[in-house]
């Protein structure tokens, strides 16, 4: 077994040692500090580490007060989740000068619940915004693989804390590909739920239609462990979904008989870096998926998330934008001010595509169980860096990034992202992609995959 | 009882007759045709009269073929429910260069498996993007009480056909007021259903989460009667909700006892012309309802039911703004150009207050059962009419004439509109509201004030 106070320990190990009186969560909690003290000026992941609250909880559960899966567990989450006593940030400059939060997130009391032990809030891009991590605020936040890369964001921070080993596990969110990107770049198991399916009281919200909550870690045991923790209705949330919880971890070794999987082909298999598609074809050869299946208009999907993105953005924001426009990110700025002024009408035609479209993918769940796609065409691109080229084409970094995860967010499509270390020695992801409230098999494909050795997130 | 050959015969006489044997469908329809060629000149409520199909279907229910609760009643739909092999006009020009109609309606079909009779296409607003039940194209509907007058709109041919006494019962659509607006400006009952309760399938759309259809006639029974041969689910209409039809006619004298029934203070209590809130006062007093309930933010839900219907109004119709402008009323083409501009940023908002206001709407109809507000805030204004004065307030006719009814269906609560003549001859109508699928509270709520007398519908 892992040692538990080394920075390879997952969630699970941790939890084990601790509940058998292995290791001490006091123990834990001081390796932790210490590792991100020693990281913290490489990665630049945190913008709130919560010292003194984590040694308190740490004691309270050697004490025996809390007790759970997550035992001693030390976790971090993206800076839009409430931290009590905390303004919540978002990423941004202007929170801060709002009201301290008055209590934490429900997905941090969840975790809480089950033993675990919050020590910090992560950097971000600003208002989730971002697929790059860069933060004109509070600096990017670096890949641990090669700090003169981008983490991709927004959760920049999730991937890179937990990719440099600083804690196991983190939370981030995924509007548009926000979990998927960063666990992609940084070399992640990631998952994002289906929509609704976790709750999101005490978030800083986006795009009320696509904003996902979810976790990051370094094996897919970990993903399990904590998406069950933190299932089940919520009161708080009038969209979180009205289902008991649905566990995962006992099927997860079930292995993967029995489900139909397809490689997304048409869009999903052009407009990237070949390493993109190589990634998918040596998990798709590791699972015999042979079978292509087409999303039927992924780009105008994509091109419909961006409209609704801007529109909803330009709205949430449009206060702040009169009030204090020289306070946000310029980049963010711009991008929500057009957002603001673009035509309802342009709204209407895409909310109205998303029907269609959602019933046509689900069509597609007739016939198949799992789908499977590039995370990001790319590997982590440089730190500055504005263009890129994607398949020849030069494009623009920040807003390709999530080319390929924007049409599954879209409709509220679980998926778990799993990484693969490419040639030249970077992670990049590939999307498993499941039906609605299917996380499970998307999570036992991608144990099964673990289990083979055909994807791992070692801490860099 | 009244002669099923007379302009008095409700559609429960007519078919009552029928089935007995007393009459035949063919001299009812006969009788039917001969009052349409009377009335038109003076109405002007047809856009297509249907004498052929009518008398067929007529002769087939002499001849036994079919039957049903409304055997040889005839009825006739706003022009903008499909009809087999016409062109659906919707009130404008432009579509009657349209494809033709492959088969009728939904609600067409279902009222005919009844045993009805449909005899014709009637005159609408524009689009059904109106009050006034003026059109530009076809002429006023006028109305029977004094044909110097408006009808209301935007289902203003369904106003006047019923209350000329050219047919019992017609169809109508309501998106901010359409069959309310009519019903209350010629003295009718009409019913605007739960939305969703009734398939829209094969009518021509207008605001998707707006848009209901619904039956206006002269008695109480007649609109039950009509509404239980319509309801359903529907595969055809994703937004007709599956849920088993749901009987009104048994329980329509089961009086109002058990009913909490409350009249709509603030904003529903002023602007309007003392004769609408007098109806509402002679309502109450029947009823003994005391009670005086306060809808939260009445004014803002029809400011937010005004920007989605005009962005959605402008995002339907821009293909036919770029291409046919000049085929357009000017009126509509003004507004819908204006809609199609509108920021998308208003419409967010504007649905995020939706969500908010119908929670607090519903929290009211945990206190009563039934709340009652004035139809319109003033009897027919004069065709042409472009302003009046409200409150002494001088406004615009079109655009205010459904102040009352907008708040209502903008969360499509159900209502049944009861007429009641004011002290100067001309009738005003009272919006009886219940609770959503709630229809037979206030079906039963008016079926007991057309017993007292205090409401009544008699044909111009």
């Amino acid at each position: 077994m892992t040692d538990p106070l080394s920075k390879q320990a997952t969630a699970t190990d941790i939890a084990r040692a601790v509940m058998a009186g292995k290791v001490k969560a006091s123990a834990v909690i001081e390796a932790t500090l210490a590792r991100i003290e020693a990281s913290e000026p490489t990665v630049n992941a945190f913008t709130d580490v919560l010292a003194g609250r984590a040694r308190k909880r740490a004691a309270e559960i050697d004490a025996g007060v809390h007790r759970g899966p997550l035992a001693g567990v030390p976790f971090a989450v993206k800076n839009l989740f409430d931290i009590k006593s905390l303004p919540t940030r978002a990423g941004s400059k202007i929170n801060v000068d709002g009201p301290k939060a008055g209590r934490d997130a429900s997905l941090i009391r969840k975790l809480e619940a089950a033993g675990a032990i919050l020590v910090g809030g992560l950097n971000m891009g600003e208002y989730a915004y971002d697929f790059t991590g860069e933060n004109a605020h509070y600096g990017p936040s670096r890949n641990p693989h090669d700090p003169t890369r981008m983490t991709g964001g927004s959760s920049g921070g999730s991937g890179a804390a937990v990719a440099a080993g600083e804690v196991p596990l983190s939370l981030g969110s995924d509007t548009n590909g926000s979990i998927r990107v960063p666990s992609s770049l940084c070399g992640l198991f990631g998952l994002k739920p289906t929509y609704g399916r976790l709750s999101r009281a005490g978030s800083f919200p986006f795009v009320d239609a696509f904003d996902h909550l979810g976790p990051l870690a370094r094996s897919v045991e970990d993903l399990a462990l904590s998406f069950d923790a933190m299932q089940g209705w919520d009161p708080d949330d009038p969209v979180c979904t009205d289902r008991p919880a649905d566990p995962t971890v006992p099927f997860l070794n079930e292995g993967i008989g029995g489900l139909r999987i397809a490689v997304a082909g048409d869009y999903f298999a052009k407009g990237g870096e070949p390493e993109a598609f190589e990634a998918v074809a040596t998990v798709a050869k590791a699972l015999n998926a042979t079978r292509t299946v087409v999303i039927p208009q992924a780009g105008v999907a994509r091109a419909a998330a961006y409209i609704i993105t801007a529109i909803e953005g330009g709205q949430l924001h449009l206060p702040r934008l009169r009030t204090r426009p020289q306070d946000f990110d310029p980049d963010t700025r711009e991008r929500l001010m057009a957002g603001a002024l673009l035509p309802g009408s342009w709204y209407v035609k895409a909310q109205r595509f998303r029907r269609h479209y959602r019933a046509a993918v689900q069509k597609l769940f007739g016939e198949v169980d799992i789908i499977l796609a590039p995370a990001t065409p790319c590997t982590a691109p440089k730190l500055g860096q504005v263009m890129m080229k994607l398949g020849g084409v030069e494009l623009a970094v920040r807003a390709n990034l999530g080319l390929f995860t924007q049409p599954i967010s879209f409709i509220g499509l679980p998926v778990v992202a799993v990484p693969l270390r490419t040639p030249g020695g970077m992670p990049i992801g590939v999307q498993v992609i499941a039906n609605h409230y299917n996380e499970a098999a998307a999570l036992r494909v991608a144990r099964h995959l673990e289990k083979q050795g055909v994807v791992s997130a070692p801490a860099a």
